[in-house]
């Protein structure tokens, strides 16, 4: 059993909630039993080591059972080590140091996406985090973080997904003009979700493949990217509400998507 | 000008951020150019007084037009009294004491409401003001939350609501089987937003009057309550995530209730 909370592996271990000790080491950190369960169950493969408390593993049998399928290497560590491993004062006993999952554009787009989520220059974890989480759930075929989003594997963001993270494709790092191009290129038509759209949901055809384009909470979409966009689409605001919030609006658009899947589209 | 930020006038402020001192005195506080600007706006009526530093007056002329034309008591204020006043760091210049806006059921449903979301039991205050949000933004009717629930007139719920608490309707304080009752006596249909739903959006007629029911976060609805309710509503999961949280899922019921505004309905 791990017990020193100082010892060079927990060390090593606590780095990862900085950014510059994760692209170094290409290893981020997902704590608690739900992103804990979803990394063993989905990504064994990407899951280096498990950390887990007695108490912990006696809560959560299903966790070691899964880690025992997946091969992975499961250390029984004391709550100290834990606490010290992770970013937060409440790990809840599990933590798993996993290889940084980021997918390749190209593999994404080779499979045919129906409904891909693109997020350009999205800085707020939680936002972030949320928004992946419902891409996940609304069936998303990936999510597409720009350069100068947030990094999706910030202690953070994982644990806004929920687990999510473990269950689609997530593509980092390419500029957002690069994201565009190429997913256009790729037969998928590019709706930008900003306020000023002329069209607003759900008078917009999502029978066909396409491509979600969100921006950034604070100043939304620039202009270049909205005109690289095939069409740019308002949610509606029915009251005296300014705007909803970017994961409210994405979750609506996602959903829109979801819905209209082998639906005829309604006339306007 | 006021300057000391130990006043008993900044004490009685800063002491509505407890719960009980909002209770004694039926009076809270929006913090913030957004917040204040719509209480100003919308409901000038309800504000007792504005606080406003010299700066946050230059930079926001239009508040103190509205406040001029709302006959709202301005006092000019230190940004060391803001600070003392307010629950945050960085109220931004802009803090209203406002009076307890607390809707009749009764009124609410005499208005013939088309579109009303209730809160059973939630008691985060970051979703309770993200849904008023959307409530709002989707063009709900008004907002109920149960007794048992966060106080709806708490700094952060109030933040979270980005104004949305001035513009509708916020029922407070029944419980929740009472609610139940009132709202189906008045022939609003009760649809129960649960992941154990039968029935999945968007199958389900949204062209009749209806509420949706929402529990919370932790534990959802009661089996009391799910069957108090007409029916039993589940968002649809496609992907391989477990469930959406409370705010994505009232978002996506409550728009897809305004996507179906005078739309007829799609055979399943």
């Amino acid at each position: 059993m791990l017990t020193n909370p100082r010892s060079d592996r927990v060390r090593s271990v606590a780095a990862l909630s900085r950014r510059s000790a994760r692209e170094r080491t290409g290893l981020f950190i997902a704590e608690g039993p739900q992103a804990v369960r979803e990394a063993v169950r989905w990504r064994p493969d990407a899951v280096r080591d498990l950390y887990v408390t007695p108490e912990a593993a006696a809560a959560h049998p299903e966790v070691l059972v899964a880690a025992g399928d997946g091969h992975v290497n499961v250390h029984e560590s004391s709550p100290q080590v834990l606490v010290a491993m992770s970013g937060t004062q409440a790990p809840q006993g599990l933590l798993a140091v996993c290889r940084v999952l980021t997918a390749s554009l190209t593999d994404v787009l080779a499979r045919g996406p129906r409904l891909l989520l693109v997020l350009a220059q999205v800085r707020d974890p939680g936002n972030a985090g949320t928004v992946l989480r419902s891409a996940d759930a609304a069936g998303a075929d990936a999510v597409i973080l720009s350069s100068e989003s947030v990094d999706a594997w910030s202690p953070k963001v994982v644990r806004a997904t929920a687990g999510s993270i473990f269950h689609l494709p997530v593509v980092t790092g390419l500029p957002i003009a690069d994201i565009l191009d190429h997913v256009r290129g790729a037969g998928v038509r590019l709706l930008a979700a900003d306020g000023s759209g002329t069209r607003a949901l759900p008078d917009v055809d999502l029978s066909v493949p396409h491509a979600w384009v969100m921006g950034n909470e604070a100043w939304g979409l620039t202009s270049q990217t909205r005109q690289a966009c095939d069409e740019v689409v308002r949610v509606p605001i029915h009251g005296a509400a300014e705007s909803l919030n970017l994961a409210m609006a994405a979750t609506v658009c996602l959903y829109a998507s979801a819905f209209a899947r082998g639906r005829p589209m309604l006339a306007p």
